[in-house]
């Protein structure tokens, strides 16, 4: 029935929005940021009353946020880290996630996308900055998947700055079927590889773009090399060998501003 | 007389391009990396024989590294850091250190150069990534006072991935006195800073350049914004407010990278 669907459409926008934080602290400073949008605390009935616990209430109370109590094993599944959430979860709506769908089928109406696809990025302060960077710059899209990276807690949003609420994250499960569809979609795929001979900063995109980060220690995966149109490298001096992968991911992010500006 | 005058400049040279490093694991590191220029290997007396203490000596023997014995407060003095050198210290020549005063007689012979001026960034991590980028990006000078800014231990050497010892790294006491002597070289100084009107993308220098980057949380202090000549900003999306400080280091270090490849 039309009208299941449509409710079906919601809900699935809904949830791939919401990015469900854990952690007493954590929970109540974002309760506490009028700028973020939080959609309903989870609360372990075995939590203590008073306390921390009431402040976080209390300030749910204040914006005319719902409050959920759940057994500890239903709090487990939502906050999906039930030996570091505490007892405490929130959902918090970021309206610039996205699952892989949702962008697929978005991408036929954007102008040329910018993509940063992480490709094992281990260290969550890294992801954070990345993150950061990527928002501030201009980056459209930054394909995160579960498998393969840091989770999205909470030393990624401290790293971050709290930018992570407003990142333009695309999700997906497997990075390598993600790129795989991505370039049946017409979006060339640039690995960043210190063996590369071309040169990220004489690199000219015609069409959507991905640039494939690799890990920190082993950078880009074969299996992911494999299915790269192009490889990037960045020229160094002094015989440097790599840099940060976050410092390569703002470069990326601000190349146009330094392009516009000369 | 002149042979001392000529002794006097070859030991200062030798001074100021020495970084004492310290702790054992640290020191057998370097002993073991051919492509560092190891000068002396200090022990504490007290220290036992045997275990990593004989394998610091051999790894000094092989490579011809004199092998000098200190008291305890001695050894302190030499590392700099008497609760963590574990009775070890190593001086390692980093062939692009120099001091302020040599920089200053150098200047008017070098050609036009770019360099980051460091007030008060204090999180090794971010020295230490700040100084990687600058090594491998275009960058003639680090300026870093002791006084403000994180000591270069440990922490910075990982966090530079071993660049530090080859970052072309100009040391004094005070960063404000230091940019008063630099302005009065004929060098700009460019402050770094996000209530800036002019654009760092827009910005095209003319003569030699340091651009001052500030404290991870205050940014550039009154003190040395005062002494700028230009305040630049870096312009971003999603109302992001800041970069990370060894970002907006390597958009600086790589800058003409872009620029040249247009």
């Amino acid at each position: 029935m039309p009208s299941d669907s449509a409710e079906y459409t919601r809900k699935k926008a809904f949830f791939e929005r919401t990015l469900t934080i854990y952690g007493r602290k954590p929970a109540l400073e974002a309760l506490r940021d009028s700028k973020l949008q939080c959609q309903t605390l989870h609360l372990a009935e075995s939590n203590r009353s008073g306390g921390i616990i009431a402040e976080l209430t209390r300030a749910a109370n204040e914006r005319g946020i719902p409050v959920q109590f759940h057994n500890r094993q239903a709090l487990s599944r939502i906050s999906r880290n039930g030996k570091q959430d505490q007892g405490v979860a929130l959902d918090i709506l970021c309206p610039a996630f996205r699952s892989l769908q949702t962008y697929l089928e978005e991408l036929p109406t954007l102008r040329q996308q910018r993509i940063l696809a992480l490709d094992g990025i281990s260290n969550p302060q890294n992801l954070g900055m990345l993150l950061r960077s990527a928002t501030a710059g201009n980056i459209d899209a930054v394909l995160w998947s579960r498998k393969g990276n840091a989770a999205l807690g909470p030393l990624v949003t401290k790293a971050s700055a709290g930018t992570l609420y407003r990142a333009p994250l695309v999700t997906c499960d497997s990075l390598a079927a993600a790129l795989q569809q991505l370039r049946q979609s017409g979006v060339d795929i640039c690995s960043l590889r210190a063996d590369a001979s071309q040169s990220l900063f004489d690199h000219q995109p015609q069409s959507h773009v991905a640039y494939v980060l690799g890990n920190e220690t082993d950078g880009v995966s074969s299996e992911v090399n494999a299915l790269a149109t192009t490889g990037l490298c960045i020229p160094m001096n002094n015989a440097v060998e790599s840099l940060n992968v976050a410092v390569t991911a703002s470069l990326i992010a601000f190349a146009q501003h330094f392009q516009a500006g000369r």
